[in-house]
């Protein structure tokens, strides 16, 4: 193995492995700023070229001229599943499955009554104790509404207490790839798991969508949710989508019951007629500026396959490793992401008594990570526009700020609204 | 009275009305298309000059330098919370009672799942027969999510319903102004009436806000929710709003808990603590474009009194009533929302049996206006944007396309996705 302990060293290798990369020419799909090194695209995804200008026409020829006529004239009604189909292709699913709309939550909500409704003698939910807390939130106060309960389970001790569940078992409610960690589930397992036990699985996608290959469909995953201003680089609350499997659909029932799921939305008939598809799971009228956005934003994975994006994140992944261990071993950090790739999503974490303050120090370098309590450092690798030099300059910059007690100056320490 | 029967008469009455109009200056707000005489602005809102510009920036300096550092640096964090505010300024309410989030349909489920949580021991919601749909399909599922019962009423039975359900009351959810007949209720005294039996109103104001002046807070009016892209001209499907009277919002409780509701969101508690304000009613990570696109869009209103908003609004009603009445007469059209002023918002609608056809060809000729299923032509009339003339140029080619036949042609039966 390669002595990568100096930043010279570790920089020819990345560079060795950037120019086999079969997706470098994606990186040009991407505007990203001069002194930058982004790794924080599991958070906010860099901004997309082409979602200016198409975001240009939306306003000043869409809706300035065309005004309520665009949401004929320029397809706005149906920009929901087109962008939902568009996101299907990324995550094994046909294209009729999945539909954009709301937030993460509010899809979480839909998908866990119709969890709760399909199955009313069965009072259970699983759910993963330190899950993302909007996704423990929802899954706590949806049980509450229904008189359910829920069950924690974590990483080591989900199968054990499906089984222990069993019977009463209503949804496993996971993320895919842990949002703290950067650990990931099993999906195939956990959902035959789940279904075995006659119960439905829900996958939260929000750091998986984009950049891990699954086959939801062909998984016979049952229902799922996804972020769209992550790995799919929607812009900033980009909307949100939802997955509900082909057999599923006809029968689902979720209680936010709105004009644009009913079966002829401009008919204003006064009984709701759920669509037979999976708009049934739109409620209000679409967000379309952030819309039109992720639809823009969707582009850069024209000609894309998952399998060579789950590749080179795990590449990007392993080498961030790697590094870690040559260079920055003696700071007092923890690994806190698995070492082995098919374990780990697209990012990896480690923790320090004081990573508030190194994590502010580094950004200031112009290194974007993010920080999330009590004590992780968590960076995030979008294979599209993340090159592997990206990774030794910024493993070198995190040893220089560390090196020098550069992190230790007041002003780090300094909390922000938004960490 | 002038002789209105002729399109020069109106012509000069509409251009004396326009001399002394004291919001003249707002059109100059505004991007309108030549060859356009938009009367849907209470569908979709007029572009404001100046939301391409601040979206520009957002998406080019905010998202694609600042990245997830926007955030805080641009203030995006506190964005539902500031247009809140301005919108607040507008419908009579305190800063901290409105919050800009979601769909209105998705914020009524709220609200009414508020009132629900409120008043366990309560088992009935009045809603309006024949109300807007989403407002209809929604109220009747949160109905029956908590085993409730609906009860119908209409606006001339609202009163006795209203007494009859009594100490069962638990809510009064009703739109203020009808969508399809424009027909306004009395908003303090259905308040009043609904208090004394003790039960909760909600008013959606998707009609109301930014157009008619109501006082939401003195009124002390419950719960509220409202659409942001129609007279506040957020942009096709900006964000909705949600008021709750500030001592109500403290003992709340709403089943979409998500981490943006959250006490503190970026301590990442495991366990759900609401925020003490109005913050409460957030769910997920707002969609910040169409936020700031919202955003710029109500500097429209700046140093705008909501009492001359409103009284231009009867005066652009109460014309092309009148013009009605003098131009329009002969054509078989019954008029549908009614001549007293106090009675109407700001929009006229006319039913013809073939009212679909009829819309279609004024549209071609540029008046726009949208029809309402099964027999409705409907107008509405944004006080910032709109001159008398207008109206007088609008009846005058409703009057030319209706004397021709020229509504008969076949390509204006041709049904639209979006009517």
């Amino acid at each position: 193995m390669t002595n990568l302990s100096t930043h010279s060293a570790a920089r020819d290798h990345a560079l060795a492995l950037d120019r086999v990369d079969p997706l470098a020419h994606c990186r040009a799909r991407f505007t990203l700023p001069d002194g930058v090194i982004y790794l924080d695209g599991n958070s906010l995804g860099a901004l997309p070229k082409g979602v200016n200008e198409r975001l240009h026409r939306a306003i000043n020829e869409e809706w300035g001229v065309g005004l309520i006529r665009s949401w004929n004239d320029a397809d706005w009604y149906p920009a929901p599943q087109r962008v939902g189909a568009k996101i299907a292709a990324l995550i094994g699913a046909n294209a009729s499955e999945v539909i954009a709309c709301d937030s993460t939550t509010v899809n979480l909500f839909k998908v866990l009554c119709a969890a709760l409704e399909a199955n009313p003698e069965r009072d259970t939910i699983i759910c993963e104790e330190g899950n993302f807390p909007t996704d423990a939130y929802i899954t706590e106060r949806t049980a509450k509404l229904y008189g359910k309960r829920v069950v924690l389970a974590n990483q080591n001790t989900i199968e054990s207490v499906i089984a222990e569940v069993g019977s009463r078992l209503c949804a496993v409610a996971l993320t895919h790839v842990h949002y703290k960690t950067g650990r990931m589930y099993n999906m195939q397992r956990i959902t035959e798991l789940t279904q075995l036990q006659g119960a439905r699985i829900i996958w939260d996608l929000a750091h998986t969508g984009g950049v891990i290959a699954v086959q939801l469909h062909d998984w016979r995953v049952d229902y799922a949710v996804g972020c769209g201003y992550k790995y799919l680089n929607g812009g900033p609350g980009a909307p949100a989508y939802v997955y509900v499997r082909e057999d599923l659909i006809v029968s689902l029932d979720q209680p936010l019951a709105g004009w644009h799921g009913h079966a002829a939305p401009f008919s204003f008939e006064q009984g709701y007629r759920a669509h037979a598809g999976i708009d049934r799971m739109l409620v209000g009228t679409a967000s379309q500026l952030s819309l039109i956005s992720l639809e823009a934003a969707l582009a850069a994975y024209d000609g894309v396959a998952m399998t060579d994006v789950r590749a080179k994140s795990e590449s990007l992944t392993g080498l961030f490793i790697e590094l870690f261990d040559a260079q920055l071993g003696t700071f007092g950090f923890d690994l806190v992401t698995p070492r082995e790739a098919a374990q780990r999503g697209s990012q990896v974490s480690f923790s320090h008594p004081d990573g508030y303050a190194i994590m502010q120090a580094v950004i200031a370098r112009g290194v974007i990570g993010d920080f999330r309590a009590p004590n992780i450092l968590r960076y995030g690798f979008a294979p599209l526009y993340l090159t592997h030099v990206d990774i030794a300059n910024a493993i070198a910059i995190i040893a220089d700020v560390m090196g020098t007690g550069e992190w230790k100056r007041s002003e780090f320490s300094q909390k922000k609204a938004v960490t």
